[in-house]
């Protein structure tokens, strides 16, 4: 855990002149209005809100550019604002600061159909661009669950249930527009598909959580909508069996689209909140693409396998009304699984590991759990050795967080050991700060810090997350 | 052009007492050898060798490690070198210095079926990584054409006939051993399919042409053998055509694997060159992966589209002696081409741009060609938008050098005023570096040069190689 006193304690006053500089820019765009500061510095985790001393509304790349150059000409911590969907405490304010929230930039910029790429500003969210690019027979396949802004799930590295077949955003931006820790506004790529032209400025970008830069526009890739896709719920005696399934499916190198696993737990709680009526037994959630034929033969193959593990049958749904409803579900189990105990967070965990060692992974961490007594439900994006431990505790309760603390170390340390990371899509925040250390060594962190440095010169773009700040050496 | 005259002016002597250093560590693995330092001094592209001081063959990262923090103790150039297939004068020593050839790392370090990644040590070539994991089920499929070593492809972010379908080295490098301007040996990431685990340390090497550090170690994903390969070429009227064709195909969604296109030289040249019997127009030689059943459902819709652009018939290669002969054949094009002009060199050219603008783009570069009387070829990786055009000049005949370059000049801006890039695959090496500055703009290249200074303050990793150094502001 970072090292929150210290941090708090060189937090200084807002400039006076700056929040006049800002009013008079933006005028009632930018507030200190206490719920929205409130609402601007917490985020989906658990840690308790730590608020922005003024929280902006730009409209627009420019107007970020002139409140970054006035943030930095007064030395004061900038926090890009998506969403606020994120996991690990990216957007809490922990130097106070300016919170610029990007939500009224969410315009279309462009759609190239003809080159299945889409430039949008950063706060346009996933299912707003779906719903976009409706008709054009084009889809954006990257999908965390939370309809977040494009831009935070550029920011974040964000993936999802489709990252198995169409990759995640590391994959499928193309280029950014970024607004530098000086103000300036750049150009991180092209259209092209692909490039070697110099240093990858976008894969740089994407994933640094807003402590390199603000991005405030993406141009990502679009996939023709596939001619079939068909769905199918399987229940498995254990989770071994279904994740040993799910193994085998991706070294046999079947194009599933996605593969999603909830443990009992996570099935009663959808069943219960979304009036479904799933076995309550380990559950894979199958969604196949491709042609008539392909889609047939994807299926064929993952039942022979599934089979093989014990499994029951395949319930199948086709129409699209069914499919929606059970990946709704599906994207509903974090609230669901809050139900499973009134007045409880839930601590959510994330990691990846390769596939081989998944179901050992799963199976440890369960057993931690029941070590510890805790309520909790493991789902996952298992085509990836990706998955989430969802823990419900109450926050109220140090006992019970330094035990769900506990598990969750020890399912990252256990990760990394097997040759996985400390987060698969949730990102470091500032909750995985220590673990970052732990995955990478001090070389590749020394590394990282001299990016910070050379990027973000005098450490305003979101501070304190993802490494800690040391000046750099003379 | 880069200002050689300025660059080779800041060179230095190599001081005696690093020779002497270096030949203590490596005894006769260290040499000043003429023959040596020339053929490490020289590319595949059409610049005159320069020659680096010494030549070290380095065989574990370790000794690379050792070798660097010399380099950097006694500040001189270190340049990496792989097979010496790169054509944008990558390799050149133009300040002299330490050719570490990397040819002897070639060690497989692990194969893991079972997750489907392989790692390697840089030396390893495309070919040789085949070899070594034949007996599993899987291959690599990056494949640019020449035995390049996977270090230099990852190096060079390299893609070729196969990036289409399985992505280019940006996609398939999940790791990196990387040993650091000052000798550290630093892991850029982890076996685990997604990260979201701070900077993406990976992608800043991947590409960076050895100006941030020297790859030793590289973990690759693999893919399992497609049940079934079937590979067809096909003649088109005309080149517009062609690329028509292959537009419609990718704005369809068929996954092919490959889809090449050559134009009536470059079949003549390699008709000549392979004792092919191929029709000389433009052609499109498509490979397609799948299930039985899917790769024929490819194929048909394939013919389809081709047949509305005027196509001929559909020349099968099932057989895989065949497709192998074909595949040679495309990749002996370099070569073959070569033969129609003897004493000529190849000024070779790279640029992609999204695939809606590729027939303008190459049909716009052909007129430019044939204005010009430049004999040429255009072939290319036209799914991805990529293409090349190969002008066969004297080399020592400024005029019809100037007259290529000019072409290139004019074909790369036509690129990027498409929203393309100046290099799909070939990289910047000391050729491109204006046109980085072109496609990027001043913010996006000050950003460039600050990850540079950031990463090698003391400008020995293969300085003057995609962005001129100027020193630190302090």
């Amino acid at each position: 855990m970072p090292d929150f006193a210290k941090l708090t304690a060189i937090k200084k006053p807002l400039p006076e002149e700056l929040l006049q500089a800002l009013q008079n820019l933006l005028e009632d765009r930018c507030s200190i209005a206490l719920a929205l500061r409130e609402q601007h510095g917490s985020d989906e985790s658990s840690y308790a809100p730590m608020l922005p001393d003024a929280v902006v509304f730009a409209q627009s790349t420019e107007e970020v550019a002139t409140i970054v150059k006035l943030c930095h000409y007064y030395d004061v911590p900038v926090i890009p604002y998506g969403a606020g969907s994120s996991l690990e405490g990216h957007i809490l304010a922990l130097r106070g600061g300016i919170s610029i929230d990007l939500s009224q930039m969410n315009k279309m910029v462009a759609v190239h159909n003809e080159d299945l790429t889409a430039t949008v500003q950063a706060g346009v969210t996933r299912k707003q661009l779906n719903l976009e690019i409706k008709d054009t027979g084009l889809f954006f396949p990257i999908d965390p669950g939370a309809d977040a802004s494009i831009g935070g799930m550029a920011a974040t590295r964000a993936s999802g249930t489709n990252a198995v077949r169409y990759g995640t955003m590391r994959e499928n931006v193309l280029a950014l527009t970024v607004v530098t820790a000086d103000g300036s506004i750049i150009k991180t790529g092209t259209r092209a598909k692909k490039s070697s032209a110099g240093y990858d400025l976008t894969r740089v970008f994407v994933g640094s959580e807003g402590t390199l830069g603000v991005i405030t526009e993406i141009t990502v890739k679009l996939y023709p909508l596939p001619e079939a896709i068909s769905a199918a719920v399987c229940s498995f005696p254990t989770a071994f069996d279904a994740v040993n399934s799910v193994i085998q499916t991706i070294q046999m190198g079947v194009p599933v689209a996605r593969v999603e696993f909830l443990d009992e737990n996570g099935v009663r709680a959808i069943n219960a909140y979304d009036k479904l009526s799933l076995p309550e037994k380990p559950l894979l959630l199958f969604e196949f693409h491709g042609s008539e034929h392909g889609v047939k033969e994807q299926a064929e193959l993952v039942q022979e396998i599934a089979a093989a593990n014990g499994a029951g049958n395949f319930e199948w749904a086709t129409r699209p009304e069914d499919r929606s409803r059970l990946w709704t579900a599906r994207h509903n189990a974090y609230f669901a699984l809050l139900q499973l105990r009134p007045g409880a967070r839930s601590i959510s965990t994330d990691c990846c590991v390769p596939i081989s060692r998944l179901a050992e992974c799963i199976q440890e961490t369960q057993l931690d759990c029941e070590r510890h007594q805790i309520l909790y439900s493991i789902i996952g994006h298992v085509g990836d050795g990706n998955f989430h431990v969802l823990m419900l505790i109450d926050p109220h309760d140090p006992a019970e967080v330094e035990k769900a603390e506990g598990v969750n170390s020890r399912m990252v340390t256990r990760a990394i050991a097997m040759d996985g990371t400390c987060t698969g899509e949730h990102g470091v925040g500032m909750h995985k700060m220590d673990f970052l250390i732990q995955e990478h060594g001090s070389g590749a962190i020394k590394m990282m810090r001299a990016l910070k440095h050379a990027f973000d010169p005098t450490n305003i773009m979101n501070p304190g997350k993802i490494i800690d700040w040391e000046p750099p050496k003379e």
